[in-house]
C-alpha cells in the first residue's frame, strides 16, 4: 500500500443554511478544499451522504456533485453508512489512493436536513426497519436505552451526561464554523426539555445542514505540494449487530472497539499515543461509550473522567475540540469528514483558540445508527 | 496494485419476489457466492443499492447485511450510483483488494422495488431534481428524448429499437434466473403499449427485486483456491453532466465512452478484443447508445448492427447473453453485479445454452440515471 496524506481541507459553516441547496453546500466545501490543496484537478470524488433521497429527493449525488463542481467526467461515487457516511467516504478514497489507481481524490460529505422532511423518521431508517423502527423506536429512544444500560452497569450519572454537553459547548463556542457557539451550564442541561428519558434536549446533537471535504494524495506528492501534509496512519472499520437488542451489552459499542483496534494496529499506535480526538457524540451518552470503546478511559469511568476535565481542552486527552456533533452541528453525511478537518487543523497548528499544544497525532471516530457501523482513522503530522 | 480476481458468484432469480425481504435477497446471493468461492470468511463487504431508504424505508444496509449474513464485525459499506450502484460496489471492492488492505471482499448489489413505493418517482431521484424532475420528467421520458435524438441524428428506426428487445428476450429465454423467459417478436414490441413516445412497454426494462454477489481476492490466492478464477483486467468509471439538457449530444453517452476508454487502457485491450459483453439496456435505446460509446460499432450504426444479428448469440460480439436488463430484470442496485456474474459464467464456460464459444475476455458496462455515471469492467479467464 502507498502511504496517503491529506493536503487540503474545506467545510461550510454548519447550521440551518436556508440559502444553500445540497449541491451548493458540496461545491462550497470542495472549492475550499481544492484551494487549500493548491490543485485544480481530481482523479476521483467520493461523496458521503446518508439520505439525499429522503431528505431532498435526490440520489445519484456522485455525478451531480462532480458536474456542479465543474468536473463532469471525473468518477464520483456516493458512499453511505448512515451517520458514518463521511468516515466511510474517507476510507474509500484512502483505498483508491493507496492502491495506486489514483493520485488526487476528494473525500467529502454533505447533508441537507432542514428542507422539510420528517427528520426523525428519515434518521430512523438507519436503524433496523423490521426489528426496531416498525415497533416505534427512534434514535433518541435507542440512545436513551444505551444511557440507561450504562447508568445501571457502571453507575454513570445525569451529571456525567451533562458534563459532555457542557464541555463540547465550551469547545464549540471557540469554533467559527459551529452551529451553536454559546456555552451552556450543567444546570441548563439538566433543566432542558426531556426528549427520551434520561436524554434531554441539550444531550442531543441538532438537525443541521453542511458539507466538508478533504483532498487525499500519495504522501510523496503531498510533501512536494503542501507545507503541512497530514498522513493517514491507520484506517479501521467494523460493523455490529444492527438491532440494539441483539447486542450482548448495549452500553458497549463493539463496532467502535473493533474499528479502533484495527486502526491502532494499522498505525502501530495505541490510545496513549493519541493527542487529540474527534468522536461521534450524537448524544452525550455516545461520547462516553465511545471513549471507553477506544480505550481512552477504563470501561465505566468515562463519566468521571469527563467531569474531572480529562477530555476538555488542556486535559489529558482533549475530545471534540471542534465542539463535537453537539455544538458544531451534525449534518449526518458530512460529520465524518468534518471530524477529519478538525484533526487536520489541530495537527497543522491552525486551530486557533482550540489548539491542543504540540498535537502531532490525532484520531477520528465516526459512527452509524446506534453503533452498528463505525470508522476510525488515525492521522499524523508529517 | 495487486492483481485481483473473482472466485465466487451468486445471485437470486430476478422478478417479483414477494416472499423475500431486502435482507433475505442479499443473504441468498451472498451465501451462494461464498459457497461457490469455497470460503467462510470475509474481510469486507460492499453493498450496491440505489434507494433502500425510499423503496423500503431502510438505509444503512452495510451493517444490516453483514449482520444477517452472520458476519457482524466485518466492515460493510453501501455504495450508490443510482442504477450503476452494483458496478460502483465492485470497483470499491476491487480497490480495497488491489491496495493490499484486504484479501477477501464481497461485492454485492441488492434492490427490492416491488414493496409498494411509487417506483417511477423513486427512480426519478437519480435524475437532476432541480433541473429535470421538478419539471415533471421521468426516466422513460429522458430515454425517449435520447431515442428521438438518436433517430434524428443517425436515422435509427423503430425497427432498430425493437431488434434490441427481440434479441435480449431471445437470450433471456435461455436464462433460468431471468424475470421474463419468453421470446417476443418485432410485431409484439411494435404493438405494445406506448410508455413515452417512441418507447413502448417492450422497449423498457421491468421493475424487479433481486440480489447478486461476487467474491474478490488477490489473483495469487485465487489460483490456489479456484479452478477457474476470473481476473479483473480493467476498471473504468466516469461521470457526465447530470441533466440531459446540459450535454452536447444527448445521443452520445460520454460517461460511457470515457469509462470504457479508461477500462480499455487499464486492461491494455480494445473493443475488438472483447468476446462477450453485458451492457446497460434499461431501455432499448440505451443499448444502442452504449455499444456505440464502447466502440463495438461505429457511431450511428448500432441499430443496423443489431438488426443484422452482430450482437446476438453467435454474432460478431454477443451483447447481453443473460437477457440484459430487459429480459433478465433490473433490480437497480443489483444489476451491475449480475452483469459480472453473467461474464464470469461465460468465461468459466458454464453459461449452458447461452455459452459464447471460447469466450476468454468479457466486459460489463453499468450506468446510472440517463448516463450521468458509468462503470466499465474488463475480465479475463485465467
Amino acid at each position: 500500500m502507498r502511504d496517503v496524506a491529506i493536503i487540503g481541507a474545506g467545510m461550510t459553516p454548519f447550521g440551518e443554511l436556508w440559502g444553500s441547496s445540497l449541491r451548493d453546500l458540496f461545491v462550497d466545501a470542495a472549492l475550499e478544499a481544492l484551494r487549500d490543496a493548491g490543485i485544480d484537478h481530481l482523479d476521483a470524488i467520493y461523496v458521503g451522504n446518508m439520505s439525499g433521497g429522503q431528505f431532498v429527493g435526490q440520489e445519484h449525488l456522485g455525478p451531480l456533485m462532480a458536474d456542479h463542481l465543474g468536473m463532469a467526467g471525473v468518477p464520483s461515487t456516493r458512499v453511505e453508512s448512515a451517520c458514518a457516511s463521511g468516515g466511510a467516504a474517507l476510507r474509500a478514497a484512502f483505498f483508491e489512493v493507496a492502491s495506486g489507481a489514483s493520485d488526487f481524490v476528494l473525500a467529502s460529505g454533505v447533508e441537507k436536513m432542514n428542507d422539510g422532511a420528517d427528520v426523525t423518521a428519515v434518521l430512523a431508517t438507519a436503524a433496523d426497519q423490521e426489528n426496531e423502527v416498525y415497533h416505534g423506536v427512534t434514535f433518541p429512544g435507542l440512545y436513551a436505552l444505551i444511557a440507561r444500560a450504562h447508568m445501571q452497569t457502571h453507575g454513570t450519572t445525569l451529571e456525567d451526561l451533562a458534563a459532555v454537553a457542557v464541555k463540547n459547548h465550551a469547545h464549540g463556542a471557540l469554533n467559527p464554523k459551529a452551529q451553536f457557539r454559546q456555552k451552556v451550564t450543567t444546570e441548563q442541561v439538566m433543566a432542558s426539555s426531556m426528549v427520551a428519558d434520561p436524554l434531554r434536549l441539550l444531550h442531543c446533537s441538532p438537525v443541521s445542514d453542511g458539507a466538508a471535504a478533504v483532498v487525499l494524495c500519495p504522501l510523496d506528492r503531498a510533501k512536494e505540494l503542501s507545507k503541512h501534509p497530514v498522513k493517514i496512519r491507520g484506517s479501521g472499520m467494523a460493523s455490529s449487530a444492527m438491532a440494539l437488542a441483539d447486542r450482548r451489552d448495549p452500553a458497549h459499542l463493539d463496532a467502535v472497539n473493533l474499528a479502533g483496534n484495527r486502526a491502532y494496529q494499522m498505525a502501530r499506535l495505541g490510545p496513549r499515543d493519541i493527542h487529540v480526538a474527534e468522536v461521534h457524540d450524537c448524544f452525550a451518552i455516545a461520547e462516553l461509550c465511545v471513549i471507553e470503546a477506544l480505550c481512552f478511559t477504563e470501561r465505566g469511568s468515562a463519566g468521571a473522567a469527563t467531569r474531572a476535565g480529562e477530555t476538555a481542552l488542556g486535559g489529558r486527552i482533549p475530545i471534540n475540540t471542534s465542539g463535537g456533533l453537539k455544538s458544531k452541528g451534525h449534518p449526518v453525511g458530512a460529520t465524518g469528514v468534518a471530524q477529519v478537518i478538525e484533526i487536520v487543523e489541530q495537527l497543522r497548528g491552525e486551530a486557533g483558540e482550540r489548539q491542543v499544544r504540540n498535537a502531532a497525532i490525532g484520531l477520528t471516530q465516526n459512527m452509524g445508527g446506534s453503533g452498528a457501523s463505525s470508522v476510525v482513522h488515525i492521522f499524523e503530522r508529517v
